[in-house]
């Protein structure tokens, strides 16, 4: 038996993308004689829909895509990700489902039970966990069919729910498991997925076919990753990441088992690709092809302008520098000589006007009160401004080059540095925009080196350090790793030898910010806790704060 | 037997400040012999929590809080919500529960079983549904104790759960019950809770003890509205909406029927209250007296100031008229007459300075381009800059004034009109938000005439009228009602009666400018769909779009 995996780029909403997209991996799988095609969790709609999913309309276009599907199952199985409507009027509308397609018939539909509902995952908002479970009889061989999670509640610490779908199925003696996901990147994710893979085949002695999505849905990357598992334990084959890819696979051979195609996991690099991913989507996703950013000639924005350009073609990306009074000569010549070596458009437009003109316009209303953060976000918002107007004036999208210390901490202006449509680095910290830098170098210096060692500075007032109001990044991104990723309290973080002053100071900076972060663009994720969708937190609160 | 209700307005993660609350009310009730004293939902940590509760110092206090009530109860039953710990392993590890606490002990501790994970509810990221219900014994009753979602799946149409927790207690034969509830506002749900309270009266023929929770989280209004129902049926007294009230009732008068002491309801007044309240609540827990808003003349910004004069005193609303060339004579004069009705400061600074240095600067940029949005987000980003350096020098919050209606279509400038702390009638459609102009002056012309009866402009291009580029705000409101709050889609509109091409184009809009309202601030929900939290859209999706 010969099964295909098809590692796929959705785009949400689009059914007549995905499913175009679909039945060209069938016509090819056909010739290839597969016996079963299977494609990702919620493949026909894209993953998250999010609320769409609460659109009868939105349910009748996944049910007409997978009727469309149906059609082209004649001689091929086709496993499919859908939603459906829960016939049962208590509970939940909705079920996540795989379709089992043949012969131009809906042979099986199998509900996913274990639904993520944490951080960015919000599954229990629309579906009905499954509380049956059945093996699919296909010539001669019976498959144990999961989605995504129902897979995931073994080989954990602390297992999240109190069912495990595949102990349900195992007492009908399936021969070998096929599991359809929608597993988001992050950089500690890889190693996760092939730990539980190896976990499954451990409790259970099955081979396991496991797809998942690739592509990115704003936020969320999708690595690929799709794997084959020998039921010796072994890793058959792992899938690339962050590209499209299908394969098939002889089912007797991947018993047999070796082979081991593994992918290098390398964490800077992950990252990378995946925001260089993360980037391409959005725009082309949305539709766009251009950006635009404002170069300070700091390493933040010299990381995002790489990136971009390696996402979106140097021809597509476009500098702006915007000199004040604060800045120094060499801010400009950093800025300067990172454009020349990306081979990039750029223009210096000086905010020293404008901003000359709102303190004149705004100092008879400031009531002789002396220079404050107040005249720092002036300038900031004037470079906002300008971004924006260069962003409508020629139809390319603003990014947004934050990076995750300071947006923890809120030390940026709102409508100012934090504007922009996406945030690039806004889920890599201080020291890791360093790493980053120091990778896209690897074989040119495109970001001038004196970027790199020189100290970090917003350049909003004269001889301005980030050193004067934060600590040494290495401490800072140190606790704020174990406060955001580790959730850690202020008292576990100062057992571990931390200032206690530092310590209370920082995360009360990263509550009070709290409402900065709410108006910031969506940040592209790559660890396991990013601001935005996967942490909510209250506004008002005042917890540490 | 006396039972009492304390309906009061806690503040999320302020745990010393809301022990301190119930210690009062504790203290108040032993002195009127009351037999049992009940707290809302969570009420020791605020509702909602969000992800705080995944910080186990968070929840260690919470248990702390809990201990130190536990000392209040000498003589004296308190039933409190809080979250507890799971014992078990498997499952979330976080159970939603009331607390029954007398003579300095924990008699019994009861778990939340339907966990609303819809809208702007996400319970069931963090908690362990319960599975077993028991009565309480106390002086000779045996009481039903459930947790506000509990007892709302009988009743409705469409219930989203498959068990009853009422059904499950019943074979214990209660004597009566009571519910501690975190139920928001919306403008149709206080019907609903009555109606929700009447079918539990009916299906189970017991008195009811309902608590709810009073005062603005953020997005979220609570309105109180705590209620105790007869075993006929009736309602025996529904509390005042909006304000903190803490009642007693003796459980025979209860059950013998009548007093019948019930709200008004009116749509636009609860809208206006509720507002009210949001915004009082927003400054006051963040620690904040001073409002700023930029005035234009138009209605939006005139209702926004006189909610805003109501919340916060008129000493503590300042007004900005920023005219630009394009501002007509009457705005200048309508906003001016508004802030002298309303007692409030204005300064008045106008926007043609800095737009004419933008246009020259950057004109060199714009490729001989003519005028378009560029020019009028260059001014409404001039606002939005004069707006924010006056609130940071003098610390006072800007309000944003955009309505639902322009929201939806993305009739707005990102970092310009759009910006602002928190939005004040972002959830109310412009056809309401004149309803509430009338209802403002109801006694007095706050708001002057002109501003109510004149065509609505952004004045951001010479003789400019929103009709120019939207349908009239009645047909507009009336679809995007349907699409937003009802949730239907295209087709469903259509038949109808609307204009199949004026349809798709609004349900387009409102698509595509998602990305402006991720950027916003958080919206005082009035309605039973706001923008924010409620709401969760993908950004680069494409459906209808």
């Amino acid at each position: 038996m010969k099964i295909s995996l098809a590692q796929l780029n959705f785009h949400i909403g689009n059914f007549e993308g995905n499913v175009n997209k679909m039945v060209e991996a069938i016509i090819a799988a056909k010739a290839d004689k597969v016996d079963i095609i299977c494609f990702a969790e919620l493949a026909v709609c894209g993953y998250p829909p999010r609320d769409f999913l609460e659109f009868d309309d939105f349910i009748r276009m996944a049910e007409e895509s997978v009727h469309t599907l149906k059609e082209h199952s004649d001689g091929i199985a086709i496993i499919v990700g859908a939603p459906t409507k829960n016939p049962i009027i208590e509970g939940k509308d909705l079920f996540n489902s795989a379709y089992f397609l043949y012969n131009k018939e809906i042979k099986h539909i199998y509900h996913k039970s274990l639904l993520p509902t944490y951080d960015v995952f919000d599954e229990y908002r629309y579906f009905e966990p499954a509380e049956t479970f059945d093996v699919i009889h296909f010539k001669g061989k019976k498959i144990a069919l999961t989605i995504c999670e129902d897979i995931w509640n073994i080989g954990n610490e602390n297992p999240l729910y109190t069912i495990c779908p595949m102990d349900e199925i195992m007492p009908q003696n399936p021969d070998f498991m096929i599991n359809i996901s929608a597993s988001p990147f992050n950089y500690e994710h890889a190693e996760e997925r092939i730990h539980v893979l190896k976990a499954n085949v451990a409790r259970y002695g099955l081979p396991i076919f496991y797809v998942n999505h690739v592509g990115a849905q704003t936020e969320l990357i999708f690595d690929g990753g799709s794997a084959v598992m020998s039921p010796s334990g072994e890793v058959f084959e792992e899938f690339p990441y962050f590209k499209e890819s299908v394969k098939s696979f002889d089912l007797d051979e991947v018993i047999a088992g070796t082979k081991n195609i593994i992918q290098q996991k390398n964490r800077i690099q992950e990252i990378h690709d995946a925001i260089i991913l993360g980037v391409k989507d959005y725009f082309g996703k949305l539709g766009f092809k251009k950006a635009i950013l404002g170069l300070s000639g700091g390493i933040d924005s010299a990381v995002t302008c790489a990136l971009a350009v390696r996402a979106l073609g140097k021809e597509n990306v476009r500098g702006i520098l915007m000199p004040s009074e604060f800045s120094s000569e060499h801010s400009v010549n950093d800025a300067k000589q990172l454009a020349e070596n990306l081979g990039i458009q750029y223009d210096i437009i000086s905010i020293k006007d404008p901003y000359k003109v709102f303190i004149n316009l705004l100092s008879p209303y400031f009531d002789g009160r002396g220079f404050d953060v107040t005249e720092e976000n002036i300038q900031a918002r004037c470079r906002g401004l300008i971004l924006m107007a260069m962003s409508n004036k020629h139809g390319n999208i603003l990014l947004n080059t934050s990076n995750k210390s300071e947006m923890a901490v809120g030390y940026g202006t709102l409508y100012g540095d934090l504007a922009g449509g996406i945030s690039v680095i806004g889920d890599v910290y201080k020291t890791d925009v360093f790493n980053l830098a120091n990778y896209i170098n690897k074989e040119n210096e495109y970001i001038p080196i004196n970027t790199i060692t020189k100290p970090p500075s917003a350049e909003l007032r004269p001889n301005q350090k980030d050193s004067d109001s934060l600590p040494d990044y290495e401490i800072l991104d140190e606790i704020l790793f174990l406060y955001i990723e580790r959730q850690l309290g202020p008292k576990e973080i100062i057992m571990k030898g931390y200032d206690e002053k530092l310590v209370r100071r920082i995360l009360r900076l990263v509550n009070i910010n709290e409402f900065k972060r709410h108006q910031t663009a969506p940040v592209i994720r790559v660890s396991s806790k990013a601001f935005g969708m996967g942490r909510r937190m209250p506004i008002v609160g005042k917890y540490l704060s």
